[in-house]
């Protein structure tokens, strides 16, 4: 089969790559669609050192299992589910996970994927396929409200208008009224404008201590050190951010603000799921360009160029 | 009068420093006792760039107001009390604050200071006058638990040995079955075992994990690199350690084990002169040494010395 493959000399498109097999409890999935994201690029850049195939946002149909033949998308933690974290019910935190295309697990951007079964679900009819590739970043961004409560007239300011940036947004829209996304690109600034969110550039970004929670989806090193300047003191910061390696800032703000700080991750398939099914979140706007997986290569420089926001790669023949 | 003053070529006594002038709601304290802290020494590194009279953990008698010719102990911001957030129940983070002998306002290494009169707590006569110096920052101990919840069963490791790393450990081993404190120095150590708490070497730590929360009170900046090493995925890191300047560190694990970071500084006065009239905390023993204020830039130094715990100086004429 044809798989995106990172090595030691670089990404690479595989033509003639082994099917992969399903392990106990692993289904087999044909990769219909599948999305790019910041973690690929950093991927790419060396974070985490993985070597494989890449890719983890993805739909596909199923080739065997109780979703035979129907349309699946998955989570993308593979855990043991035996283990004294898994039992206290954080399974996403196994220490013996795998994590597809980003840990010791090939993942979707190829012909085919293997996948626990138990990491799958079903999309819904009214779920075209184009939509349900954003379920995996979607569900990150309604991680937030699973960690903190969330007001109407909490001010929230969200930090870069990419991918993640414009999601947790929108999410976080339909829960205050006062979300504001502070970013670089006039162009991604205009499509949250409308959809009736608040937007301004960096450069007048609102004064010291302005926002009750900061949400950073920058993936810059600068993130973090802009929203401890812009969440008052006692505020919360969201940290989406993953940086490989790494950066240099002043803490001491955190403790003399008395800021708390809420690392956030994957989050609930099943609300992301529904949100896409009840049309309360705008994504295929997100798409900018998409590839057959062929031009794969291609497919991820062009998702790392200035002014991108979704690029999906298209591996069935289902164009 | 008396006064240790920083000044741009460090730090000196002054002998013929002119008495403080009590503005508006302020009163003049003549200092008994007070005691050198872990913020002192890095003012005098440069941390907030501070110039002027020294201290801000204090015993005094008050000169005039409602609490004349009693022991006071005073908290440490000056608020306006007018702005939104003085309005909004966090006056300890008043944008126009000024701060004892931290920020724009004399300290208490002298003999008198002038403090604002709601700022003060009488001191119990149950109370003798070298446990009271510690009511500033046993109640930076206390701040804990009014910023998460503390039960039982929780699995606590506190980093550092020094003075806040001992009252922490204290005040969270009256709420928790499993506090461990991690330290450098073997008779810092031994002084928490005689009071019933687990210690160890920091050579000999827990393995990665293995806390559901770390109070970082190394005043290092490694403290924050260990504590995410030490705590497990979704698990509290207590920050009480401020560095001036920038660090250099990892900040990827917060996100991937999404780690919930608690800047924590200034606490409640009353619970902390409540614990020291009930007996509850052990204070005395971590005195290692008093100085006359005479002798002001002596015991600065001698409190930054390796094995030291609590240095007093004192200044009114009560040795």
């Amino acid at each position: 089969m044809r798989a995106l493959v990172l090595t030691d000399d670089g990404v690479r498109l595989e033509t003639d790559r082994a099917n992969p097999v399903a392990a106990a409890g692993e289904v087999r999935v044909r990769v219909l669609r599948a999305g790019i994201c910041e973690t690929d690029l950093q991927l790419l850049r060396g974070y985490k050192g993985f070597r494989g195939v890449l890719g983890h946002e993805f739909v596909g149909v199923a080739l065997d299992g109780v979703f035979e033949g129907q349309r699946v998308t998955g989570e993308i933690n593979c855990s043991c589910w035996a283990c004294e974290r898994c039992h206290a019910g954080r399974p996403g935190h196994c220490p013996h996970r795998t994590v597809l295309g980003i840990l010791d697990h090939d993942g979707a951007f190829a012909d085919s994927i293997a996948v626990p079964e138990r990491n799958l679900h079903l999309v819904p009819d009214t779920v075209d396929t184009d939509s349900a590739v954003f379920t995996e970043p979607l569900a990150a961004a309604y991680q937030i409200p699973t960690q903190l409560a969330i007001g109407k007239s909490d001010q929230i300011i969200v930090l870069g208008d990419g991918r993640l940036g414009n999601l947790c947004a929108q999410v976080l829209a339909s829960m205050s009224d006062h979300v504001l996304v502070i970013g670089k690109h006039p162009n991604k600034l205009r499509m949250l404008d409308a959809l009736g969110i608040e937007t301004r550039l960096l450069m007048d970004r609102p004064p010291h201590g302005a926002a009750d929670i900061v949400v950073d989806c920058t993936g810059s090193e600068s993130g973090l050190t802009t929203a401890l300047d812009l969440v008052r003191p006692r505020g919360t910061i969201v940290l989406k951010t993953t940086i490989a390696g790494t950066q240099t800032l002043s803490l001491a703000p955190v403790v003399v603000d008395e800021i708390t700080i809420v690392g956030s991750r994957c989050g609930p398939f099943n609300r992301a799921l529904d949100a896409l099914a009840g049309g309360l979140v705008d994504v295929k706007t997100l798409i900018t360009d998409r590839f057959d997986l062929s031009d794969g290569v291609r497919a991820l420089q062009r998702a790392g160029e200035s002014g991108v926001l979704k690029v999906l790669l298209c591996a069935a023949d289902h164009l």
